[in-house]
């Protein structure tokens, strides 16, 4: 039966040890949520950009990969293509469980996924261009709403970490909570939100943005990044 | 460290036998997904309605529970809050594994868990009531945009079932993915959306509403629906 399936997903049965390819823009949340995480694991991996902003996510050979038209997508075992960033992250610690970034124990590894998945349904989608765009046709509609989205979701979060955070968002080890806060905070930045009310997700998020994993996959750094923007990220 | 953590989630460290408390509202499709999970792995618990038109997820109490204001909670360990659909469903499924609902080959784990984040992050979040409210005032508006965003969603939820699924969402057993899918079909017809293309939606959750488990989780089977809607649900 799993063989069957694995068939069905175009897998071959066996792992191999080809390389990783992640389709990504620079500039999406999602996407980067994925790089951080192959960049602290110390995977190697290619990046395909995708312009989301000429529409190319629209273009029927990606559709083809993913039919929600989005980044990121993976490709493992050389044809198998896999989508949602936390299923990704979840696959990648599966398979290369060596630099975890899901704790052991139950209840942690519950917080790890609550928080993780406060940004990634409660705040990300919510705010995202296509989302924006559908939304309003007056930019200062679009950005009030954007506002609004991601100044709720911080709220409830900042509550949580009060809580539950050491270092990091969930103790001393960087988790894949760690991997949606940054690119959250930065989609904050980039819509101007008033972020002077959640101290714990700044001072997190400062000590993230130190490490060289999250550096190496910060949107600046990213091949597809115009270097007008390289400063502005 | 790890015990520190737990102190401050206001845990103990050892598991006890007090049973689950899940804050639910009957016709909340994320806490609908949890109820089935939990009815599926035959766990006892207890519901406490939140009656989300008369604003109660806004309670302080609740808000204390959880910041975002929304059900599903699951109280766990008698004091333990955990919150957000899907790490609830995967946190039953590491502490109580007898009856999985994720496979153990990691790339089926990853299409369970890309079905279900399709839904909890590509559908569910922009047709939720808040969402609407917020979008627009008129009627007509609210319905288009629910209609829209499922569509779409739904729209590749149909491709990406045409590759991977068998008698369920994933192969032929029951997994995280049809727990999800179940509440969202739901909200499909409560919102009239047009489902004709979706024929393998359509047989999936078919064979799913014959099970006892769905049955029991089932919106028109909670002490909170009224009535007057049994029927309609």
């Amino acid at each position: 039966m799993e063989i069957d399936l694995r068939k069905k997903c175009n897998s071959s049965s066996t792992e191999t040890a080809a390389k990783l390819k992640l389709y990504s823009y620079f500039r999406s949340s999602c996407a980067w949520r994925v790089r951080i995480a192959l960049e602290y694991k110390g995977l190697p991996y290619d990046v395909i950009p995708i312009q989301l902003m000429r529409k190319e996510q629209f273009q029927s050979d990606f559709v083809k990969l993913n039919p929600m038209a989005q980044v990121p997508a993976l490709i493992v075992e050389e044809k198998v293509t896999l989508l949602q960033s936390l299923a990704i992250i979840e696959y990648l610690d599966d398979v290369y469980p060596n630099v975890p970034l899901l704790p052991k124990d139950p209840l942690l590894r519950a917080k790890v996924r609550e928080i993780s998945e406060l940004i990634a349904s409660g705040i990300q989608p919510l705010q995202n261009l296509r989302t924006l765009h559908k939304h309003s046709d007056d930019p200062n509609e679009k950005l009030r709403w954007a506002q609004f989205w991601i100044h709720n979701g911080l709220q409830a979060l900042e509550k949580t970490l009060t809580e539950c955070s050491g270092v990091y968002c969930v103790g001393n080890d960087i988790t894949m909570a760690d991997c949606c806060l940054v690119p959250q905070v930065a989609n904050a930045y980039r819509f101007k939100v008033d972020t002077s009310g959640f101290p714990v997700i700044a001072r997190i998020e400062k000590m993230l943005s130190e490490e060289p994993a999250f550096q190496r996959a910060h949107a600046s750094n990213q091949p597809d990044c115009p270097p007008e923007l390289y400063s502005k990220l």
